[in-house]
């Protein structure tokens, strides 16, 4: 079998450019740095079964009505807030072996979570942030197919610690030599951008306004642990509307 | 009278994150390199009477229809294409003083002219590339007001060169010492971009998609005549849904 040559990856810089019908049958990375990729990887890495990740509040009552109590948590925010009646924030500190090992978690916050539902017709959908960035990029060259890396951001809005981790994640697939990498304009943007921001992660978080914010309520730790690289070894796979802990990506078959 | 210390910059880094209301009142920029705002400067540095940017071919015949013919020229395009019909595409090498001289041109584009329809509350609304940076940094650095970039993008998607314009005016306005100047992270992002792309502009036009795209249908020579600084020295300012060579820039009376 001949290998591909050529990988395509495209990059949304916000959510809003990512429509469900347009992820379809895709390989999709979703990044949300701040905080819901990060945190989604530590609660799998620390032995959570699984995170069920839902856009809203309500969904999220409703589903955990339907479960068993003790085995489930109910997780995220709002606008970076914990959510009245919740077990858990979306403080990725908050997700110890302790307190996540064998749950199952529900998972909502204000931006990541609705990004990964609309990629439930993705061929595959990752989730992607710098602690867990060595075992994505480590998949996807194995995989040696076209990919599509979707930058959270903040409501509709351009946040660069997504564009510089997916900047960091086309970086390591060139090192990786998987293929020859061809970009559309904003995949060379956020390659350019990793080159300016990519030395210092932790210095470029505290520079961007929601890293501003996290740290003026309270959350400068979790910018630090953010800023992390491989520190959480582990690949959420979502499949059957939840995330796991994923091994190796399946191929498409050759075409004859 | 004590002039600002601060003069915010917000980027919006495609057309669809700019909704009218948020315009309102804001000092704007409207970019789009590949061709519009090069199309638009280069025909009111010539002599243009007028341009009178709408967002539908629709829209174009109507307001054609009530005003007299030898003096209006319709002008635009549809997918890079010149629209049936009409006299002018959207290349700006057609826009020389002998055709458009005196006259009032009508002008639809795919991306640009929407984009500044959509500005139309704005309080100030300029057109800006990079044929015509010089003279949009200089009105702003006189003016010392927040700046809201919009960068067209095509469709609702990133583009590079608009990006690296937007990074180029935001570099030369630090240079101009107007003010301290404050970015969000899409601010941050482009001026980043400009370091890593700005210093050969015409590479990254070949480099950027819709660059690529006009050069394989024939509009080779149009990216080399969009790469030019400072060729068509022409501040292209909007008022009462008309563009105009315009002047000074009017500052907010200082509160009391």
């Amino acid at each position: 079998m001949a290998l591909p040559n050529t990988i395509r990856i495209e990059v949304f810089l916000s959510r809003s450019q990512a429509d469900e019908m347009q992820l379809k049958d895709k390989n999709v990375v979703v990044i949300d740095v701040l905080r819901a990729s990060t945190t989604i990887a530590t609660a799998l890495y620390n032995g959570a079964k699984e995170v069920i990740p839902v856009s809203s509040i309500e969904h999220a009552a409703k589903i955990s009505g339907n479960m068993a109590g003790d085995v489930i948590l109910r997780a995220g925010e709002r606008n970076a807030k914990m959510i009245e009646g919740f077990n858990l924030g979306n403080s990725p500190l908050e997700y110890t072996r302790e307190v996540v090992g064998g749950k199952s978690i529900i998972f909502v916050t204000t931006n990541g979570s609705g990004a990964i539902v609309r990629g439930r017709h993705a061929k595959h959908l990752l989730v992607g942030a710098f602690v867990n960035l060595g075992t994505v990029v480590g998949a996807l060259a194995q995989l040696r197919e076209d990919v599509t890396i979707i930058c959270s951001g903040q409501s509709e809005n351009f946040c660069l610690e997504d564009a510089v981790c997916a900047g960091k994640i086309i970086q390591d697939l060139k090192s990786a030599r998987a293929g020859n990498i061809e970009l559309d304009d904003a995949g060379q943007a956020v390659l350019s951008l990793e080159k300016g921001y990519g030395k210092n992660i932790l210095k470029m978080l505290k520079q961007s306004e929601h890293g501003q914010f996290l740290a003026e309520i309270g959350f400068g730790d979790d910018l630090k642990y953010c800023a992390g690289v491989d520190t959480v070894p582990v690949l959420p796979l979502f499949s059957g509307n939840t995330l796991r802990a994923g091994g190796e990506l399946k191929r498409r078959p050759a075409q004859a």
